[in-house]
């Protein structure tokens, strides 16, 4: 079986110019298949506020309304990901931007309204893998930004996370699916002061200690539920550290179900 | 031979909501391979002067300094093109959203400065088949906005109707390929004023003939310019005229080589 790799980097990868091209460059070297996903980074909340765009949060989540859908379409579909597809073509390795709607690849719901209206935020029902494999078993390499949409014309903005968990899950069963989550971290850690004490390996047993004992709190929580919905899925592994953990032996941490 | 249809859109369809949605039904239903081409209509204008980035222009044309280029790739890769690939998703059409930096496609060289300084303008060198072609024999659909790069990592802003007539050609080796310029007339018109005058055929010996009768001027100079480029250089045939042109008989002006 061959290997897919999908790898998530966020805002401290896109945010800087220097960091972003090392990383494009030596993603560009992995010679396996291989899925890149972004998210926003800081662009976005500048890009609104110089459009004047109210920058809305409930619960620490923002709320999309159409403006910051326009904005984050604006943004992340087409500044981001459009500089690095032109970017990973410099290095040889011939990428494709995608949203969710290209393909048809991710189709998502707009989040149902309970307590609070979340405006146009998609939760992913489906990955449909047809066009991407075509891709795939191609060499091309998709590049995704955290939009999906409603198969009915609606864009959706989504979870650049969960966007990678959800791609890694649907391939699990066509490749050894590894799925690599990159921050500004060393992994997860036994203290948070100190990017040293990485926590090398978890499973479901431990996971739950770590938990219990206030180890894993705050927002690496949701990551690690993202990642645990991953290799509870067949998805062969997790990996969470820097992004130098992909291109040599930085410790970082692995997740896997056993 | 199979039949592909290259089909250039502009602002007349891009800034009605609901004439680009009966365009893209009507696209939809295209049997044959196709692959749109759209330009950019109003929204850069309008964004780049939300951003207080000023729109420069020598000789008619825009100059394409780096804010410029920005305000370009969010709006042309990112609004316009997204939405139309989730529209076109929700029509059963299975589009993918594509700059010239995509797959390779199209590759262009940042325009010399001589006396004029264009900045980010990119002058097509080579269009690239291989990728489009992967995807069209899948029954996917192509969706172009006027972006081309260089191959070296920088993303160059170029005109949509160069960008139709140079993917026409590249691929009239391979399908027997037509090239539509959808515009706001029924075609290229005997006497301007009067939209029921349209001349149905035009060759090359004719077309001298028009230019020097100063029935072609203006604007619609380099437009039949790219045309016969096109059809010189071995597209079947070029059509101009109403987007309904595709979808019914209306009158409209065919271009073909003798």
């Amino acid at each position: 079986m061959k290997t897919l790799k999908v790898i998530k980097i966020g805002g401290n990868i896109i945010d800087s110019e220097d960091v972003l091209q090392t990383f494009l460059e030596n993603f560009s070297k992995i010679k396996d298949s291989k899925i890149l996903v972004h998210g926003g980074g800081k662009l976005a909340t500048q890009l609104a506020g110089k459009m004047n765009v109210e920058v809305k949060m409930v619960n620490g989540r923002r709320i999309t309304d159409k403006h910051t859908l326009d904005i984050i379409t604006m943004v992340y579909a087409g500044k981001i990901n459009k500089n690095i597809v032109a970017k990973l073509q410099a290095h040889q390795c011939n990428a494709i931007g995608f949203t969710g709607a290209d393909g048809n690849s991710i189709v998502a719901e707009k989040r149902p309204v309970k307590t609070v209206d979340y405006g146009f935020a998609g939760d992913i029902l489906k990955v449909n893998t047809n066009t991407l494999e075509i891709l795939l078993n191609n060499n091309i390499t998709p590049v995704f930004c955290a939009i999906t949409h409603d198969r009915q014309g609606q864009l959706l903005n989504t979870n650049a996370d969960t966007i990678a968990s959800e791609l890694a899950i649907a391939f699990a069963n066509l490749y050894k699916t590894e799925l690599y989550y990159c921050f500004e971290k060393n992994g997860v850690l036994q203290d948070v002061n100190d990017d040293d004490s990485v926590i090398e390996k978890i499973n479901s047993k431990t996971y739950k200690t770590l938990v219990d004992q206030n180890i894993i709190a705050n927002g690496m929580l949701p990551k690690l539920d993202n990642c645990f919905h991953a290799v509870n899925n067949t998805v062969y592994k997790v990996h969470i550290g820097k992004p130098e953990m992909l291109f040599g032996s930085t410790p970082h941490t692995i997740i896997q179900a056993k």
